[in-house]
């Protein structure tokens, strides 16, 4: 080894030092001025944390389903399971309050920290409240799957495997807290749910009971979506927005109703996009790879071929 | 603070413990009344544990490739590694084994436990005397996507990057459990593929070798598909099913051959959808986005223009 | 019990260990038959960790968004950020030179060993000195994912939310790698923001400030993409190649520019696919479920209908 | 560097390998011949984990003093501590049956294995019935700690802080466990108190209420000692034995009353050594250091003076 | 297995259920007698957490000697030192501020829960100013232990292997926190170094520089001790007291001077027991085994022949 | 709240952030002045680390006992058994080389490097190829507490319970290293076993085969004692240095032979305390608390009678 690269081995950060003061003096001014760009340089808030969302994911998974979802679920049996339920649902409860006080903090800013806590606690308990609630429509989502899918051998494969149980899972908690006004916590609970499934359901969205979405990789479900009872999905479907219109600065208005409304009994098969203010009436099947933009009546069947002509007339697709 | 907020900010939990006391006793029998539906009151059943599963893939990738995939692959070279291999292989066998047992259980009810030994034991070592075998195939894929893809630049990289090894790895692995009766964790195997790659691919289906997934993103293959040797995919492409066939009482029928045999040397671009029990025939290529529901012969080129075109006629596209 | 299945319960690996030392030897027949075939037999490299490269992610964002996405964010405010950063910055810079060593000496074989200490140190430190760069355009995109999505509360909800937003932020420091030559450790990482984004962006692809991708499952960058400015795009979009020649041995010719080029100020909506070398002009807006092989102007937009029209004439979609 | 040298750099193990297979093969010749010794080569036992007992007295604590001890103690209050206490306990005596079966099933040999479980579902539930008797007996001991060390601030300090409120914590439970035949079990625990006090009680000691040891570091309480109500031990106090009987082969004689009974309401000064079958008479006071091998009546008053001279007209300190 | 048996098997909990049930409520009656007892009822205050100080002690242990006792000192070198020492120190006060915050709201109850933060406030940034003189105290007992043991190899040596160097680096940690008040905290600093080290000395303990123990198992310092500079004690060696005075009513008077007075420059060997508020004038030399409640001048050598002869006039050893 | 705490409560750390900068200023101060004394300003080494031995000490004890000690030991039976052993040898030696490198780099200075790989390796090997030999002597260990003890049940209980065995395991670990040079490692181990049992043995000392301590607490065993076979010890025995000789300077003299000769078959009782370079005879009896700085012939037993009145014409103690 020559004597200069041996140095090197010995020594392989000389130098670092004064480079890493000066490299967090620039960010250190970054973060200064994008702070001060916004107004926050005397406070910056406090977030959420999707680390701890996690946690109180699998705590409220295990509350919800404990036979087949508690971690630990080996280790009791009848007895034991109220007091697993209860002990776990209460720690659970304690963290998605600290949480949504994050979250209520960062919103109010810091003169509203007393209201906070009593906001905060309400939300808490209000969401407590409808977990028996979600229960029984997660229950029908996971017999809807079991009836829906050729594939699908039990019930139990059905809650441990399928994708889209899970994405149906965390949005029926996410719209809860999105309902109580927990709107970032709830978005970082669907942001989850799209990172492991694939499937992007904003916790707006509004969801009938029976809901199934098979395979799911590439579903997006809009801010203002409805979907009825027993709507069945398949993977890469867009119920999504047509226009962003602006207002007279030119800044998107944000929040009007603009993705479709999908009555009951409704299958959307794979690729299909379905864009706009729209209405699927009850009962109708969208084929595979659909461009639907206009409403359909209840009863309809929709195939590419169909669909094309009409694309070709409007001259849509953007 | 005012005296009432002061009091939340001392007991944020207040009056939760008798609600905590009311949901847990709801939650208890919504539990009671969803097992009673399914006759499983007595004896709710023990599933497998998709975290186990973690653990075992992760062992099965290290004895399958200790140099590379081996998560202490630093710590030791030539001497050591057959040592590792086997204490791997013995540790991860017998956590099969045990996951294995509780499916056997699942399904068989409690009267099979005896038997259920006995079998879950001949799957584990069956299970085990494939490994060399998925070696090889998995050899013939990391060949296939190296010569397969201008960005790749090394074995290496294939195999420490590329999702599509991941899939076919995992597939491949669950593909030899579900051959040997242990669906419900094969399944939940290919499900721990989709949730890191966005490639589901059903256990059950049967895959030649020299397999490559490019990129891979919503890539589907469905239970009965059939895929010869030296095959291509990118992503989105759907190997799936076109109807649903239901019997006298309108369930559906479970099981029956419902998607593509893909023969050898096929090519099939990204978007590219093909549904139903058809064949595409050995060297065609299948040009991206095309929506294909008729078998073609083989060294097809099929355009989107083509399927349009043939779409069109068929008012397919359900 | 009856006898035998007791003893197997008893054991139920007896006989197994002979298996296993057959299964050992099989594998390693096949480890030492696949090194040689690569004349990597007597010194198989070792290769960066995935697992060490999710830890100095998390360090490298931690060091870029201490506020927002530091660990252990509440634990400090003013006073010690600069020695988080600073701490952090230099032992994640250490376990970064550690895997840079690791590519290099894999890529040069153990006769560069000592060049490669003053290389890796080298890329090491070039690499620190381009993060506040990388701040101020990743600072540039979450301002333009704030501004793109009507459904965007705050600023804080982008960064802590949005798939886009991780996806650059790992493609913008893959990037940074793979100009410096560690190619492989850029490829891994672009595949953890791959694996829970489903946005799979080469590190080689250029893309300019404030650029943002909604949704984005299914979007595939290719290696030698352009992007300019103020660049958005949605859920499904490919920038891929068109054709993969070969050279006159019948191999793959790797590296030539071959996928499009994005100018300023292009909006490309879900499911567009774009192909080959082409250039999409400044400001055209690219509708959903074009498929577009040929460049188009400035100002161009572009929807279903015309693009499918020229699709037809061309016979193209392969 | 030399060529050798840096040889050895690179392979720091090369050669190690066949060694390894050397010592591998002594090492379990040595263990078949041990084994063999023992008549155990057909089934060496699995004993109960050191590890497990851990958790287990963790869990324990925690269920007997749940506000003090419990490991999560500020993540609830009133509300939630029954069903922290009940998940707690449901847990604890399921690993803690595992741990007895295993003991029983060592000591039985595998042909008792059907008894062992009914014999270790009754150990534990009748160790479980026991723990508000330990609770009381405890509740005595911190309040004698408080009141007998000057040093002692409050209630809370005793229980958080002093080790000799640990050591009879441990030996109360581990006593109830060797009482009900799980010896090894109840050995064990002790063996942990010792390792963090330096106090060695035996688990077959018998002790009263309000027991409290100071300092504790080197007492020793033998397996037959017997001590009433009320009694205060100093630092490094031996209640030991004095000799050991041989039966006529020359074996130790096992299990023979051989060590002190302590009346109520002694107290015994640091250093006191006080060995065999003798009794030590209520209320009495033996000083710092004394030497005893005979009874002392009730009210007794030892100082190391009228010790030795004891001692040297007896010729002992054997 | 028989009928009976096998019940067990499948269910070994059986029954258990109500158990519980019956024991938690025991329990829960024994803790609300025990806190109604001392007034506690309303509120059961939290306490410091054990479990916290071991990570603030590893922490601070790092700020002193960060080369040595850093947990990740292999990780930089220069440069990057002062920014560990400065984020390990921020998050370490932080933390420990907590724990202070904790103990003076448990002494002063919930109403002064604003003063608390104020004082724990001050008692941390106090302590914290202290840190630079407590590393100069261990400089000098680091240096004393080197000189004064012929074993002793190296001043790393000593900082890594002597259970003397723990216990005297704790408790200077400790002593600081005791004279700020947070004598729980100290106390508890004080038995963790006990439990590692045999080692007892009362957190109020006064120790000059260059104080070396060795060997240490089963020394004890009492509360009111006083040490001066440069002395050296042996395993074993009891600082105590000799009686502990009640008040009028039978109550012990806490607190009051009992303890010796050791003045520089004096060795005490294994085994002495030195009782009551005598003083050991400087310079001394105090024999092993020797047993001492009467004060000895400046220079004096006690043996224990000198030593026995006094304890036989006085009748003294309680 | 008031104004002024309630600013406090938000912020608790105001103004810490420059007491912070003063602090860490102060200490690197001091560090450097420390470093400086010592010379070692250009290159304070890197130390062996406790929690690595952790570890490697595991990983032997795994090696040695794979049935009883093995972490894992439910998870494999006969077949795995030597895979086991295998792998954790192989891993626990390359742990233990990179400790023995940094100890002989820390000795040597950096210009020893290359030598330092070369002896650490030798180092390594020599003491891998003296486990069998350890294993002997433990088991000779073992079987001797077994029979020496009326207290121990079966060898299974002696092995997974006393104290004394882990010390003497610890200890024949340490002492192997200690001959092969790596005597800081081997002392570090030491103050392991004494941390956790109390016993205190200089990994220098030699030890003979079928050696016991019981209960073990406050034993201490100096670095040049010899103890022959068959020895048993009982708590708080010291074999000890008489005196200390200094040199000219008055220095003192480092590693002359200065404590007792323990020939074969001898009991020595609690508390004694035997001093300075003396031999104690084949098959003698030394009693509890005796004090002896005397050779005695074989055969002898001495009591506190005996071994007072010697004391008494000496003026001993010292």
């Amino acid at each position: 080894m020559h004597e200069k690269t041996k140095e090197f081995a010995k020594a392989p950060d000389a130098g670092l030092a004064s480079e890493i003061d000066l490299i967090v003096a620039e960010l250190g001014a970054l973060r200064v001025s994008s702070l001060d760009a916004r107004n926050r340089l005397d406070n910056p808030p406090r977030l959420p944390s999707r680390k701890a969302l996690v946690g109180i994911l699998d705590g409220l998974c295990a509350v919800l389903f404990p036979n087949r979802l508690g971690l630990a679920l080996s280790e009791f049996t009848d007895g034991g399971i109220d007091y697993f339920v209860g002990h776990t649902l209460d720690i659970t409860l304690r963290k998605l309050f600290e949480q949504v006080r994050l979250e209520l903090g960062m919103v109010a800013g810091d003169d509203g920290k007393d209201t906070d806590l009593v906001q905060a606690k309400a939300v808490t308990r209000q969401f407590a409240s409808r977990l028996p609630t979600v229960r029984k429509l997660l229950d029908s989502d996971i017999e809807a799957a079991y009836e829906g899918d050729p594939a699908a051998r039990s019930i139990d494969e059905v809650l441990v495997c399928y994708p889209g149980i899970t994405a149906i899972t965390y949005h029926r908690l996410a719209h809860e807290l999105d309902r109580l006004g927990a709107h970032l916590i709830a978005r970082m609970i669907s942001e989850l749910a799209h990172a492991s499934t694939g499937i992007d359901i904003h916790p707006s969205a509004q969801v009938g009971g029976s809901f199934f979405i098979d395979h799911g990789t590439g579903v997006v479900i809009g801010e203002t979506a409805i979907i009825g009872q027993r709507v069945r999905l398949y993977q890469a479907v867009t119920l999504g927005a047509k226009r962003f219109p602006v207002d007279e600065n030119g800044n998107l208005i944000k929040g009007n109703a603009r993705h479709p409304i999908v009555e009951d009994d409704v299958v959307i098969y794979a690729g299909a996009t379905i864009l706009g203010r729209i209405t699927i009436g009850a009962g109708s099947t969208i084929g595979g790879n659909v461009w639907l933009t206009r409403s359909v009546p209840p009863g309809s069947t929709i195939t590419q071929a169909q669909a094309h002509a009409q694309t070709f007339l409007d001259g849509a697709g953007i």
